[in-house]
């Protein structure tokens, strides 16, 4: 078995649970938090910075490096971790999420027809090539095709997809071929109770080395979001690492630790520094407002991130102003930073068995905002 | 004094000096190139991989800077070191050669008026506004306001702009108040060996710790201003240090040491790395060109940089074609440290007195281009 997974310590308060994720000759603690690299890349970091945050699973997207370079190429590169000089853990997802967001997608129960959203060329990808794309990449995690419905979704549109999705997952594991790697599997079915609790037991009967829920993050909310997990979660055996796909600011994170997840994936950290939002303790705020001129303080004042040891907020702010790529580049590094430190924060938390005191207080803190910036209307805030 | 400046041996076959400039508690190796930071930020480059790459002093754009973010708010940050984390050296240009290649510049006896390139709001800069400037953000070597003709320039308007260049430079001596930055003298004149001439002299009158020849590297090519140099250098007594505004390539820095050139300043290696315009010992490559696909070396195989120990040239290619930061991040490292090992090599040559023999041979290894692209064509060939 290429995936070892245990469970050091269960919250004594909730279903946050630390553990500890072997891979390859590689130990990872979890709750884990893995920065996105979509292209084989997280954007503007080098691999030795985003070391330096802490990460150590990357995220990679299999529709996007097959169609360019192509997974032949990374193959021939000697794999993925090579081709991008990343020593750690690799996950592959998909596309699943990123397919269903497109126009002019067509799904049969083949596979999936959509055009590249860079030229417009037609694309197909079905469970079967999904995994040999996967396989030749090398990736340490992988992730079968799934159907991703939107918010809000008819019951039998869910359903229908949760029904494909199962088939495809067992289709995908026939086709997986590197034993190398470990497949996962992804829960569907919306927001409906029976359909997730369907989608959970299809895949447990197929077997998986772990599990993830699909089909959040795509506009449903905090409060929709936590009644999934409360409907899913627990058809999860403890045993198999839990992984949400796609989420989420630290609100989230907290949210879905607390109710039993051991791994996730965004881009918030990296998209939001590239518009100058970066976070902190007290909330995220956005560096270009005219606030931060004159603010000669680091990011976070507390923070270890080679940002905030060495450059003000003014002076990330008039990188942002100037049209620097040293803006985003240091916004990135800290966010990154921030991510993996309240990650880190949490396994702290649940390892004395004070989750939901930590909760309380980085919730209490965190939403007690600076006189400047409100919590939602300092996302995008105009300067 | 603030600068010391010691000949440590001049090479025997030809004008190429090593030298020793010594700056505050900081010493750095001469002939030295110095990256340009415009906006008090090396494009792209984290100050930590800057002084990877060997840089000592960084320049940084007076005019720019006043405007955005304002000297003011970087006197307050505690000076422009401290604003940008650099504890390297710096140098502010004053401004001169980028004003003066804006539209709508008007230049009198007082200063010059022009339009801010940004937003269009009128600017004037005159000599003494151009020290207080300098004066305030304390950079280690600042620079006097020059008046800057293009090339071709027929005499008169270059014998003018030189008188007003030597009337400006006694009354930015006359305003420099910070006896903790070191102010150089500019010379001017164009083609003009006698009005070369006469620059030097009347700057030498005036008496400066330095001496900088502006007026190249505009449009002028590498056979005039080595005839500029030639009609210049030897005016200026050798115990100055010699420093060469805007240039240049690899070749154009060989071609001026050997001419008794001391200093450097030029964007070419971040300008070109961000169009994925590379420096090999064998000639520069645009690694967007289709021949980079699956090349699978180094940038440079025997370069020591970050990029060429970690990445092959496929992969920066294949972060160029993603549009992703760290493809101009990548390519800026190497550039900067292909600079920087330029000068290095060209110091141990000069310490040998055997600049020529490494003039010989870096040009003729340099200019024996592989065979997917050639010497002038490969500077920004389609793909």
């Amino acid at each position: 078995m290429p995936l070892e997974f245990n469970i050091i310590n269960s919250d004594s308060s909730c279903r946050a649970r630390l553990g500890e994720l072997k891979i390859r000759d590689q130990v990872v603690s979890t709750p884990i938090f893995m920065p996105v690299g979509t292209a084989g890349a997280v954007r503007a970091m080098t691999p030795l910075e985003l070391k330096r945050t802490g990460a150590k699973i990357v995220l990679a997207n299999t529709y996007h490096l097959s169609i360019r370079p192509g997974e032949k190429l990374i193959e021939k590169a000697g794999g993925l971790h090579k081709f991008m000089a990343w020593d750690g853990l690799i996950l592959t997802d998909s596309g699943g999420f990123q397919i269903f967001s497109l126009p002019k997608v067509k799904v049969t129960d083949e596979g999936v027809s959509f055009q590249y959203e860079v030229d417009g060329s037609p694309v197909f990808l079905s469970p079967e090539r999904a995994i040999e794309i996967q396989n030749a990449m090398g990736a340490d995690i992988i992730m079968p095709l799934d159907e991703c419905v939107p918010y809000p979704c008819e019951y039998n549109t869910a359903k229908n997809a949760m029904k494909r999705t199962s088939n495809w997952a067992k289709r995908c594991q026939k086709a997986h071929k590197n034993p190398k790697q470990t497949l996962f599997g992804i829960v569907q079915g919306s927001t409906y109770p029976d359909l997730r609790k369907e989608s959970t037991e299809n895949l447990l009967a197929l077997g998986f080395e772990g599990y993830a829920i699909g089909g959040v993050s795509v506009g449903e909310g905090l409060g929709i979001m936590k009644e999934v997990l409360e409907e899913t979660v627990p058809f999860i055996p403890s045993k198999y690492p839990r992984y949400l796909m796609g989420v989420g600011l630290p609100e989230d994170l907290i949210a879905s630790v607390e109710r039993g997840i051991d791994m996730f994936d965004c881009v918030i950290p990296t998209r939001y520094a590239r518009n100058a939002t970066v976070f902190t303790n007290r909330g995220k705020i956005r560096l270009t407002h005219k606030a931060y001129r004159r603010d000669f303080y680091p990011i976070e004042p507390n923070c270890k991130c080679y940002t905030c040891e060495n450059f003000t907020r003014a002076y990330v702010r008039h990188l942002f102003a100037a049209n620097e790529i040293l803006g985003p580049m240091l916004a990135s590094i800290h966010n990154l930073h921030f991510y993996q430190d309240l990650m880190t924060r949490m396994r702290q938390a649940i390892s004395q068995n004070s989750f939901s005191k930590f909760k309380k207080e980085f919730l209490s803190s965190y939403s007690s905002l600076g006189p400047k910036t409100s919590a939602r209307d300092c996302q995008f805030p105009e300067d």
